[in-house]
């Protein structure tokens, strides 16, 4: 493969890349346009409902896209969804020759926009990016096969493993240029969840870097113990999603949806909700990517219900020493390393004095 | 300076570390001659007890060292200790020329050798790559100035910062290959410590990668409640120190003697052994380094006695999720923040799968 190709697929990575964490529950996507050497025509997809990548591209080419070669990071769409297919945009246009990222994983689409471009006499290639495009759309792949939202855990720790003193006390662990870098990532997802004793204890607002972006709040909330003067409510009611049982006063239920709040009655597993169950109905309401915040009960309850995709580690260059503080990841009753959960080390940055270390878990047990 | 003189010096410092783990309680020192733009004599001290690093790189030059340049990475010894003082030497060697890295840090030398150098008419210049030496005599420095040994801590820990799960099973949770270079660190510290639960637990060998050298093992042991048949004994009694308190009995200890055991009899603190008291005392007996390798409260006990320098955490790919797991670092109360131990990263490598973070000390409370 030409390494010109590769530049033109990694600039139309890189638009899409623009979007990330705004065009949820659909995937980033980046186009480039190519005629003789120059690019004619460029776009990404930037939100839900707006054009998707390749129609903004070959709408600034015009009639130049005939004989073009055209670049896409994921395979157009095929089934009409928030807007019309683009295969058949694609086919009009007139483009020679479609260089494809990654196919489509939706199963509405998968293949199906090759084999009819390829039927109308377009010369298609796939496979151009491949492991970087998957990487950018992992919650977006990871959403669409396996029906629940991508889940990442983010934990702030110290060198020994310790998120608070054994007296409670978090604030804080990391530098604050570590924690600007966690709202950040924030940003990259729909939702951030925290368990009901992060929100008594702590009273965070569960923002993001970027104020004007809408994030969703969930809370897992057996109970209903949590009350509406909290802070992470303030201005958002209706993008904050409380996860009770039956345990939750009905009164108290009522006051919150009357304000707004998505409240979700989930089924009791063991002491809380039933967070397989929870994370198939968020998936339903197009909730495609969560950052798990904590506590330590709720990060190990996910883990325990093998539901976590990604680990993000921050160690603080601390020692507490004190097996009574509070451990990262908790709720696991675990006797045998064997069953312990393995990761795969994906990076490992520093950030000031801090060290984040990315992970991915790869075995549940 | 010209980056001549820098590579000279590098050169006389790579001599140095040959002899790096083998020459306590003296540095590592290394020395290079040049004349004319040749090298033409070069050493390093071996091991106590042989000749400095002056003498057998002036030996090389014979009596063409008058009017060549000499570079060392440590100011030569004054006082006559194993072998006859260095400066004396290089003023009758005729050198022109000393390019010193550090100042001896022994109070007993500290600037006299600079001092007669130059009343002797020798240019002298000293500091070239200093902080690169300090750092590889950091041991003998801290020795030399603090007046016990340097003290490392070696933990091996999940990503959530356990060394066992809950039942105590700790085998294995890093790599071999990591292993393989915790093997290789200790074999650049004269002593591993650990207290006697872990003799207990694990019945340890505590060898190092050099089977050939001699490795001292020290067991905090207050009640004296290992015996002799420990794995870490076999073929090595009289490099054994065990630490104990006036609680041990006195015929066990008479049995530990009778084999070529070193038993100390420290003083009382709380619960254990007056581990200040006890790295004083090992300073006497000219340990200059100790690598501290667990369990958990001994660990945790040297870092609230102050007495620790430098940390190495290797992080293994792997979560317990479990609260009741054994935490890397244990024993002390502390319910602020403030209260933390502070350090400051100093290196972050990959070992295969797993991350060593290497660190150092800069604040206890």
């Amino acid at each position: 493969m030409s390494p010109k190709h590769q530049e033109y697929m990694q600039q139309a990575l890189n638009l899409a890349k623009k979007a990330k964490g705004k065009t949820s529950p659909n995937p980033i996507v980046g186009c480039v346009v190519v005629k003789a050497g120059r690019v004619i025509g460029e776009g990404y997809h930037r939100r839900a409902g707006l054009d998707h990548a390749e129609i903004v591209a070959l709408k600034k080419c015009g009639a130049k896209a005939r004989g073009a070669t055209l670049y896409v990071t994921l395979e157009p769409c095929f089934h009409v969804g928030r807007t019309p297919p683009c295969v058949k945009a694609l086919i009009a246009s007139g483009v020679k020759k479609v260089y494809i990222g990654i196919k489509d994983p939706n199963p509405l689409t998968g293949g199906k926009s090759i084999a009819l471009l390829r039927r109308s006499g377009v010369e298609v290639s796939v496979g151009l990016l491949k492991a970087e495009i998957e990487r950018a759309n992992e919650d977006f792949i990871s959403y669409i096969t396996k029906r629940r939202p991508f889940i990442a855990i983010k934990s702030a720790q110290t060198l020994d493993g310790k998120i608070a003193t054994r007296s409670g006390e978090s604030k804080w662990i990391t530098s604050q240029a570590t924690r600007q870098k966690a709202y950040r990532i924030r940003d990259q997802y729909d939702a951030i969840l925290v368990g009901v004793n992060t929100v008594l204890k702590d009273n965070p607002r569960l923002n993001g870097f970027n104020k004007k972006r809408v994030i969703k709040k969930i809370i897992l909330d057996s109970s209903l113990k949590t009350s509406l003067p909290a802070n992470l409510f303030k201005g958002s009611y209706e993008s904050c999603y409380v996860a009770v049982t039956k345990k939750a006063s009905q009164r108290k239920i009522k006051a919150f949806i009357s304000k707004g709040v998505h409240v979700i009655v989930c089924p009791s597993h063991k002491d809380g909700v039933d967070i397989k169950w929870l994370l198939k109905d968020l998936a339903k309401k197009e909730i495609m990517s969560i950052l798990v915040e904590g506590g330590a009960k709720v990060c190990g309850a996910m883990l325990k219900s093998k539901c976590v995709d990604k680990m993000y580690t921050y160690i603080a260059p601390k020692i507490i020493g004190d097996h009574q503080a509070l451990s990262s990841i908790d709720g696991n009753n675990i006797s045998k390393l064997v069953n312990a959960f393995d990761v795969t080390t994906d990076s490992i940055e520093t950030i000031g004095k801090d060290v984040l270390i990315t992970s991915y878990v790869y075995r549940n047990h």
